[in-house]
């Protein structure tokens, strides 16, 4: 009906799809469509969509040109929607797990992680003694029980570390807002504890960054926004920061992140790029940028951020560091703000995966009383990482096509990475075909944007254009484009993905791929004060990501190598829902491995040590 | 941002809204800014919202002045988006039922619901003798049984009565489809299971009538439209259809309705006017325009339809029976044309309420597996009608502004209704306040209408608009208008919606209201061809309909009177989810203390008699 008619996709019935190494199905690369834009450019782009008869135009060239139309808009598609990736949760009988006790508080059940640990620090890192690691969470709770080093002195030295990277010739743009007064007033009463012996975890001294993305107090929480923070004051902890200062954390500040998370560069135009301790010129990547950037560069051993689309993630595979996000609803989703609330969910960025596994411990518990719940209560298990019966006959799914669509040598280090669990831990590659990633892409793109567009309407209806950035005003031009029949026919496609994805988890434990097609790109100056538009160089970096957020599967990268400019690469295990335990013996396993050739980043501050 | 910048509504919170009679909510009336229209001036209408940039600005004006903008588009709305109203079983503690086993053969269930019934037919109707009531199922059970007459001597009957019916002057048209060979051959052969003894249950030779909105084998399911089925074919009957056939039912043929349940007056130009029985000047009220009707008629005691924005209780008050639509996901819904999947809902038209609840024991029973199921299995009750004790203390919660918002006449009769249901069974009103109402109309209108133009979009694509009646094409336009914003938000204001009513729920049993603000009104020959628009009674037929769809929740339309010019009036009792057994109960009470005064239709095809 209409002048524009267009030719929707046929998708044929889920049960006719062959998901086996030779399908016919054809591995779409993402053909994206749009020049990379910034300075005046990008500023033009935005006047124009923003214009009403313009922008419907161009909106409509966009969305034909990416295929949208064509594999969303005007699809046939027979299946439901599936509106929420919630997972009735699973017993799954996983190998060297234990059960934890649900009523436990937060400091009981890091208890029960550190527990799992191995006696001998040496061992954690599978009996090795790398070159380089960044110091942990047990490291730090050493030299504190020992007095050797107090929290206050710790903090001290972590605040001069931020002043001097914060301004030339740095200028990392780690943080968004840090307070000296609250860092050393919570580092006192820590180093009080543990004067009186009384330290209430593991954690207790603990720095730990928080994206601006997550409420915590006494910090407004901006979303990388010169303006939200004033229209929805921060009054609480969110729910996971809550429970860290429970067990004793300091909550040393709010890291930079992409303005609204609406990009994956991490150029903000008001607080600045955060910048790839490796390499200060290029990006550390996005959203939660300042979060991965902290904890390369040492400030941190731990930060959390939010995994909308690879958010997590990415920056943490750029910044050559562990990005965990468990499964939806495994951590309490309450004071984070709801930019994208069936997508987005906490994640952890350490420099170790034993320490993401502390910080999960800690924020798992119930499921947030603010989102749907599942009937059945989620067990929570363990692994039991000082077992001395390593899990064995794991299958790593891998899809060829899909694995090789990254750099070269992003394609080599990873596949080396694989090869070493193969030959040392005798795990079996699985090859699969899992079709129609593009297309879930560009579903999980409708459902994000729509969202997004949804949950700031209220305010951006009030608010001058020219408070955002200039990406972001063409970021939301498009996020409000979306129709209701996209939104829709984008939840049929997660149906149908779902269905897919769990028909490769009967096959094999894990799916495992890169976890970006490029390593950190540069700086350019041009985007500094516009940001920037790179959709290429976008899609590359979540290529491997959507899943995870679009079906709500847990998933972790680790470091893995570097390129030639010795820039990080991550190699990312994605999992079956409720299956953290087996993605942490598999994350900790592949660590052990890689970390021999771990290299220090150029900026690196190092809290521990006194040299 | 941008040009068009208008205020949306700040939704306070739930827990500060008085739901109480004293409350200061104010009751929106439904102010419809929308003329009534037929003949040339829909096609004019349509042709203008078709055409692309004079129809998105009369689409911008349409929904602005109908208050979409402010209530919906731009409110600024707090909660979660509830996608689904699917309810978690709930274990009631209902007066006077019994549980049923779950895993029983549809006949079975038919024997448990007939097991619940009172042993002599007059003490079905309250001990009364009444001077008109339509022939129940155990009155052609009777006559089957006893040989006065067989199922293929009614099955002939009915057929020389819907060929009277259909030609000058009477002109009714009740059904899209019926197929004399089909229904003589299932007669004959529910002739010969009685003739042997052998009837499969009391629903054997029952002559049931199917909306074409339903798959029922021989027939295409046009929806009401001239070409659906050639690009859907039928090709397996409907899971509620396949357990009536499995009970020995004979089914009828497919029923007129409005084109693609797109709105309420039943006229449609392809199959023409569905005319009222009491009066065939009137219309019968849609979308299950048919099946309300030939129940009325005394065609079928039993006819099912699709109620997703009260399609089946506004036909049936218009056409004085009973309509019962029972809780989103009791009912099987595959093989149902997917036009509103979380609105819609198969419900039943009956002559009596203890008809309606043998066909609702014969289509209930395991949850639909093309449907999101509750994780906890329901359990089945069934009210005990043969009780020597009555249900007491039932609540009946009445929200009197919005009660009283239709005709006098209505109003008078409905709380007449409710005055004798209070003297002889000494239940009490709740006086409440049902804040929103007019916001869940249009929150649900965004919903039905993003749902059907999501699953008709690769159809329309290849559609001649030709094949379109024009007053469905005005409502496709206004359908595919609603952007993701407006469909999520219209979500959240389902959840809101569901908080509200809960909340009503834990004070009262049922809520009662009117279940239409008009009775039948007049078919005007310009509407013949063309359909019409007529907003304002469509608003008004609807008002009390739409929390049934939205929220999923249970209902039942009584006929409790006439106005002046001898209409049937309905009232409606609405029940919380899962609470069907009360709600039988309940109407079947109120059916005992009206059915004295029930009067037969101009139109009326007495099958049984031999006068």
């Amino acid at each position: 009906m209409g002048l524009f008619k267009e030719e929707g996709l046929v998708y044929k019935p889920v049960e006719e799809v062959d998901l086996g190494p030779t399908s016919h199905e054809i591995y779409l690369r993402a053909n994206v469509k749009a020049p990379r834009m910034a300075g005046l450019l990008v500023k033009i782009f935005a006047w124009f969509l923003e214009s009403r008869i313009f922008g419907t135009l161009l909106l409509y060239i966009l969305k034909r040109n990416n295929l949208i139309h064509k594999l969303i808009t005007n699809a046939e598609l027979e299946m439901h929607p599936l509106y929420v990736p919630l997972h009735p949760f699973e017993d799954l009988k996983e190998q060297e797990v234990k059960c934890i006790d649900f009523d436990l508080s937060p400091p009981e059940q890091v208890q029960q992680a550190v527990n799992c640990f191995p006696n001998s620090p040496k061992d954690i890192f599978g009996g090795i003694k790398p070159s380089f690691h960044w110091w942990t969470i047990l490291d730090y709770a050493k030299v504190y029980s020992s007095g050797k080093l107090t929290p206050r002195m710790v903090a001290e030295r972590f605040i001069a570390a931020v002043h001097e990277c914060s301004n030339p010739p740095l200028q990392m743009s780690f943080f968004i807002n840090y307070n000296v007064e609250d860092i050393l007033k919570q580092a006192s009463e820590s180093t009080l504890r543990y004067e009186r012996g009384q330290a209430i975890s593991i954690l207790d001294g603990i720095l730990i960054a928080i994206k601006d993305e997550i409420d915590c107090c006494p910090y407004p929480t901006t979303g990388g926004t010169k303006w939200l923070h004033k229209v929805r004051p921060c009054t609480n902890d969110a729910c996971c920061v809550k429970r860290l200062r429970l067990c004793g954390a300091i909550l040393v500040g709010k890291t930079n992140m992409h303005e609204l998370g609406s990009g994956t560069s991490g150029i903000n135009p008001h607080y600045g790029v955060t910048r790839n301790p490796y390499d200060i010129k290029k990006i550390s990547g996005g959203s939660s940028s300042g979060s991965a950037a902290v904890v390369a560069a040492g400030l941190c051993p731990v930060a959390l951020g939010v995994d909308g689309g690879g958010s997590v993630r990415m920056p943490a595979a750029l910044c050559g560091v562990i990005g965990f996000k468990p499964t939806f609803g495994r951590i309490p989703h309450s004071g984070v703000l709801p930019l994208n609330w069936t997508v987005g969910m906490v994640g952890i960025l350490a420099g170790t995966i034993e320490d993401a596994f502390i910080v999960y411990a800690a924020m798992n518990g119930r499921l947030p009383s603010d989102q749907p719940t599942s009937a059945v209560k989620p067990k929570l298990y363990f692994p039991l990482l000082n077992s001395t019966k390593p899990i064995s006959d794991i299958k790593l799914a891998k899809y060829a096509a899909w694995f090789d669509d990254c750099s070269d040598e992003i394609k080599i280090c990873c596949s080396k990475a694989i090869d070493k669990l193969q030959k040392h831990r005798g795990w079996k590659i699985v090859e699969v075909t899992i079709p129609e990633i593009e297309v879930m892409r560009l579903a999980h793109y409708s459902t994000i944007g729509s969202e997004c567009s949804t949950s700031l309407s209220s305010h951006l209806e009030k608010l001058n254009p020219g408070e955002l950035g200039w990406d972001t005003r063409v970021a939301l031009s498009v996020y409000s484009s979306f129709s209701s029949k996209e939104y829709i026919k984008a939840q049929k496609i997660r149906n149908r993905q779902m269905q897919f994805h769990m028909k490769i988890f009967a096959q094999a434990d894990v799916i495992v791929s890169p976890t970006t097609g490029v390593t950190a790109y540069p700086i350019k100056d041009d985007a500094l004060q516009t940001g920037e538009l790179d959709y290429i160089n976008g899609a590359a970096l979540v290529r491997y990501s959507i899943a995870g957020n679009f079906l709500g599967l847990p998933a972790v990268t680790v470091p893995v190598g570097y390129d030639k400019l010795g820039l990080p690469i991550g190699l990312q295990f994605m999992g079956r829902p409720w299956s953290e335990p087996t993605l942490i013996h598999i994350a900790s396993a592949m660590q052990a491995l890689c970390m021999p050739g771990y290299r220090k980043p150029e900026v690196f501050y190092n809290l521990l040590n006194e040299d």
